[in-house]
């Protein structure tokens, strides 16, 4: 459609690129749910940076410190040096998440990637347990370099790895057998016999709410059954909430409502506010057995996100109004999604807090969803282990109106391509 | 000196910082090559964000482009959508950069740290060769994640990953042997022999000069001969280019003056130009074997670092104005720096363009030294296998009389230290 | 008890060594079931070599053959060299063993032991499908080299290894969940979920009763089943039957009664006939991609084995009474053990053909009951991932009497321990 | 040339098969020096079982003790259950072995292949020493299964595997530069270095000579420089004798001449004596960290191998005739190469004892050496990376006039090829 203007990423963008495939044409400007492309049209955004702009597109109160720090000349590249921006951003966190939450964890700044949390969550569990094994769990998604591929599901990503990808094994995640046995049959099972061929692990990772893997419910019980038989065996319990957290599924972390305490948390994504690069982990002081600059990175210092996270903290986070109005908005989607499955043959639907999916019986049907929505100006993507599913991650300061306009769009397009 | 106010640091930031151990003082702003800190005292940077500012700190320039753009609520998170920052950017490189150097490379946007663009790199060499072993050099370090990892050679870091690194294997980096063998002579000699137990490799994996290891040069005649003997035993030939590109050699790409052409580049540090994250994989067009998101990243599209990086090209590397200065300028530092040697007994020196190493027999002199320039308004930092080089990496646009303070700082420090 | 004469043992060798620590006495000469120690103590053999010495020890009609094969200066070391006592076996093999049960294997001769025949079909297995894992089931025992190792269950002899064993996953036996799942629910759906994170695999390897693992069955369904999801996945099925084939469950290969046919089967223990190392792997033809040499092995040319193999083969297996006789000897075993089971409570039994199982709820009954038995005659060994089971492998060619006289020990050293 | 009596070979054995294809015939009996075929063709065995018939083949005196063995009904099939013939092997090897040298070893009875005494050792190093990494060096052959084959050059033989060989580096043995480089230059150095890359190795695996690997020597200096490095580093020396050992190169132990004592020895091939399978690993009392049973092997106790083993060691090691013979024959051996390799161009020799090889600068005419000697009634292999060198490894037994008879052969041989 655009065909004329696409030259240049024709040219020399390598092949791997992707989303601008799904949405070919090109982007100028943001703001809030919306995105505009060169030709004046705009885009209802119902997936947020793959969950990255929780707050929306240049949030205005983070984007007014975000420019005052810039041009205040603040440190831009820190490293780890501590810096006042570090400083008020380590209060934050310590005053505004953990303490309330009765949370006991030590901070550390990995470089400002999903994936680099996820090497660094790895090679402690692997340091502080002394042992190599990692159980992951079926459809996780936790990134692609090769530590973090490694206890990463899916079979394309994995073969792109080039080498056997070791020391992980997958587990079947909640409602793998669609209830049909009991919880953690197979891995309680595997784990108390010393015969069974499965070394004992360091840690286990787990997504609750699997975002990339089809938007796969873990429920609260069962997370709980999980921290516990973590916690009976030394094995060692890592939360990726690099999608999942910063208030996705209501509260600020995916796990409030299980009620467990990992032992590790792994932060990015949404973390920075404005979708500038940054990740932390999340470690109980006893696990803090790094060696001084063990685990490094250049841009683990990224002190403009770090003044854009410390605003976002505080300006959502200090109160639950954020929380449950993300909770509002998602019965809002849940009750739109069900009159749509309800509608449909072949369409189902699932979801918490505002992360939802639209699952097509035919995996075709929703690809074909997302192409027909974006050119009525929505946008989505699939996920799932066959692109099954149409998934919603829309900013969580979403408006209603704007909501149900995606909504409709949404409607509007699964009519049109199931019908 | 300054505990009273470290508190939260200590408090709640992981065991594994470091740098901010060894600068203890907590940094508020900056400006081209200097720091300052909450007393208002100011620091001479001679390290430039282990190299991600090549052009100095909150360079004026691109500042007003970066400040410009978010201001005007230009598309901040991006992932691999097309925008119009990303069509700039690919324009400027192709114009600037690869076209006025006879270079053909596809363009790929890998997470924004620099280990992420070796993990593409490493990667892409695997699926396009079908072999998994990577040489990597003596010294060498090329990051955290654990595909980088494995090619990296510090004891400390490579033990971290708490799990075995395969499929790459050490070979001497130049001058590992102080020109006792004929360069090559082992390496050749195992790539030829079907019986040595090397597997065939995939890739080679070189930096021109290695920072982290001590500021080790590799002569052009010694990488001419690595890309033939790569050349003509069908082995990718990779060039990490994180820390060395971007003009710190004098040259934008660190292997220009070695006249060869490798087959995938990384870069990142200075790549954007303002030290926001962010990296590129350059490779040859033949080897764009990669399936649309076969490796991906969240943050992969950071426009507000694409608006700089495309500045930077624009402004610094439409001419040789930069490239003429650093030579220069390098030569000014390595003429203070041979002073310093020729004066000091145990002390020697080794550098290109604008990175030096100042190298002491006793190494434990080296972080003294270090310590000492500190207390005096110098930052550097040490590197080497056992940390005896005080490694200079000034930004590119740093002025002579403020390069002539820093070396005038570091003279008396070492005096102070040695005598 | 003979503590005076095992000096030589205790001085110099190895701690490894294991059975002697068991049965305490010196062992001179051997008879069909029985053995022999210095102090002129017979011991009635239910043991039987670990099931490599399923024709009784040092059986005449092989020990004649053997003799005369040495006294006229027959080849006794051959690599694979062709000779007359290979001809007359491969012919043997062919006639007797292949054409009647209507197989078509081409036949391997490996190293001499049960560890080097499945370190060869791990490697065609991933010659042939180009893949790497192997799955394995729990508690599953094919050996201790590195390779065989990998593909074990027990965690004391995998911790061995000393570096982690990987390229390999178990998955869950038959009976593992006592039937409270559906056949193969987690194997065939992780098989089949593209994004599960388990790679495809190149092979199964199974055992259709483990030995070691405690005398675990497979049923024939089971088997079938597993047969068939492998053959629809193009995934190879190897039958590791060192311990279980020629003749311990019935019939010469224990997969026959399940009517399947494994693309690749192990042989090793009893088809040398006398005791001495021997192993064959047995591979479909079209699975035959093996390079000369590709694998080889010192020993692989055992010729006086190849003479005692050929001459068992013809003996016993011509007809089908051993195959009768050995079910009905199992039935007498079942009977005599299931009346324990009936008598004593915490004691259940479970085998086939003449191997059978005596299970302790406590497991430290079970080394108690052989450590008794020992004392009164009797040799058997525990196994299970606990040592929980009494494990019965009597020599096929046991005398009724004989194996009445054992289980009567047996039965008495049970009501000596458990009550 | 008997193509019509091979059938059965050609029709079910596994193309894996090598020797018969070199040597096209069947073969029947053989005694010392000698291999007679069905047509009643004798063929002078310059090959020895690859090493493993030092004393002949069919030795009288050893045949005699093993028929009298078998007849008497001695323990066949044994495990480590202690019996007589081990208990008198052990003495001999304490009295007639290690006392007289001056060793204190404890002995390990591994599965009965040298490819199995190496996997044993090899994870003994990494048991005592808590490391993975095995150095071994170019061109060395330590067997196929997974463990032994991560240690050995061979690309062809390593590519087998099917998986990725790891835990392992080659390093240059003796002579790989020709001298021109200081022993062990590039080993220290990335050994001492803590930024090489390399880990910090359990072990280092050597042959004194390199049999399959072309009969490369190892220096007596060069040795010791080896055992000194290792010693001085805490990394375990293994010295794999299972070619070179059982008086191959004159003395017992073929590291004898270099005055070192190893960590660990494997020994195998020839150790039994008769050409029956047995392997041995001796230890040094202080790594003995072996838990009962860690490392088993069903073949474990051949005791008929001990008793061959044992009368082998006392008729043949209680004095120093044996010794003095194989170097007085090797010295024979020497001078009739030194004469082909003076008189035809592209031909030269190097040896040690009785191992020698001629090594052709064109490599295919070694292989048509052989082939021409096999038709003219001499058994002679190749080895070496490209199967340039004509192996030589005639029964230690052998008469001066068969020697002088096959190296007629060999030498009309050359003749007929180079000329």
């Amino acid at each position: 459609m655009i065909a004329a203007e696409t030259t240049i990423f024709d040219e020399i963008e390598s092949n791997v690129r992707g989303y601008c495939r799904s949405w070919p044409t090109i982007f100028t400007t943001a703001q809030g749910a919306w995105l505009r492309d060169e030709a004046g049209r705009d885009f209802l955004d119902f997936f947020a940076g793959a969950g990255a702009l929780n707050y929306g597109h240049n949030n205005p109160i983070l984007k007014s410190a975000l420019i005052d720090y810039i041009a205040g000349d603040g440190i831009t590249h820190g490293l780890d040096m501590s810096t006042v921006a570090k400083r008020k951003l380590l209060e934050t966190v310590r005053d505004t998440l953990l303490a309330p939450r009765g949370l006991d964890y030590k901070v550390q700044f990995p470089g400002p990637t999903g994936a680099n949390a996820v090497e660094a969550a790895l090679k402690l569990a692997r340091k502080v347990t002394g042992r190599q094994t990692i159980l992951s769990f079926t459809n996780a998604f936790h990134g692609m370099t090769l530590g973090a591929l490694s206890v990463t599901g899916n079979a394309m990503k994995r073969a792109g790895a080039g080498v056997p990808l070791n020391h992980a094994t997958p587990m079947p995640y909640d409602g793998y057998f669609d209830g049909t046995t009991t919880d953690f049959l197979w891995m309680e099972r595997v784990l108390d016999d010393s015969s069974s061929g499965l070394d004992r692990p360091a840690a286990v990772i787990v997504e609750t709410v699997q975002g990339e893997g089809g938007v796969n419910l873990a429920r609260d019980e069962w997370l709980r059954h999980l921290a516990s038989l973590c916690a009976a065996r030394g094995i060692l319990l890592i939360v990726d909430d690099v999608q999942m957290g910063c208030g996705r599924t209501g509260p600020f972390f995916s796990f409030e409502s299980a009620g467990i305490t990992p032992d590790i948390v792994t932060l990015s994504k949404s973390i920075g506010g404005y979708g500038l690069p940054m990740a932390l982990v999340l470690l109980k002081p006893e696990h803090d057995v790094w060696s001084p600059g063990e685990h490094n990175g250049t841009f683990r210092g990224n002190n403009p996100s770090f003044v854009t996270a410390q605003v976002a903290l505080e300006h959502y986070w200090s109160d639950d109004v954020l929380e449950k109005s993300t909770l509002a908005k998602g019965k809002r989607v849940a009750t739109a999604l069900e009159e749509i499955a309800v509608a449909v043959p072949g369409v189902s639907t699932r979801g918490r807090g505002l992360v939802h999916g639209l699952v097509f019986d035919d995996a075709s049907q929703a690809g074909k969803v997302c192409q027909v929505a974006f050119e009525r100006g929505l946008l989505t993507e699939t996920s799932g282990a066959s692109d099954e599913v149409v998934k919603l991650l829309p900013p969580l300061t979403i408006a209603d109106d704007e909501l149900d306009q995606g909504l409709h769009i949404l409607s509007d397009s699964v009519e049109t391509v199931c019908s």
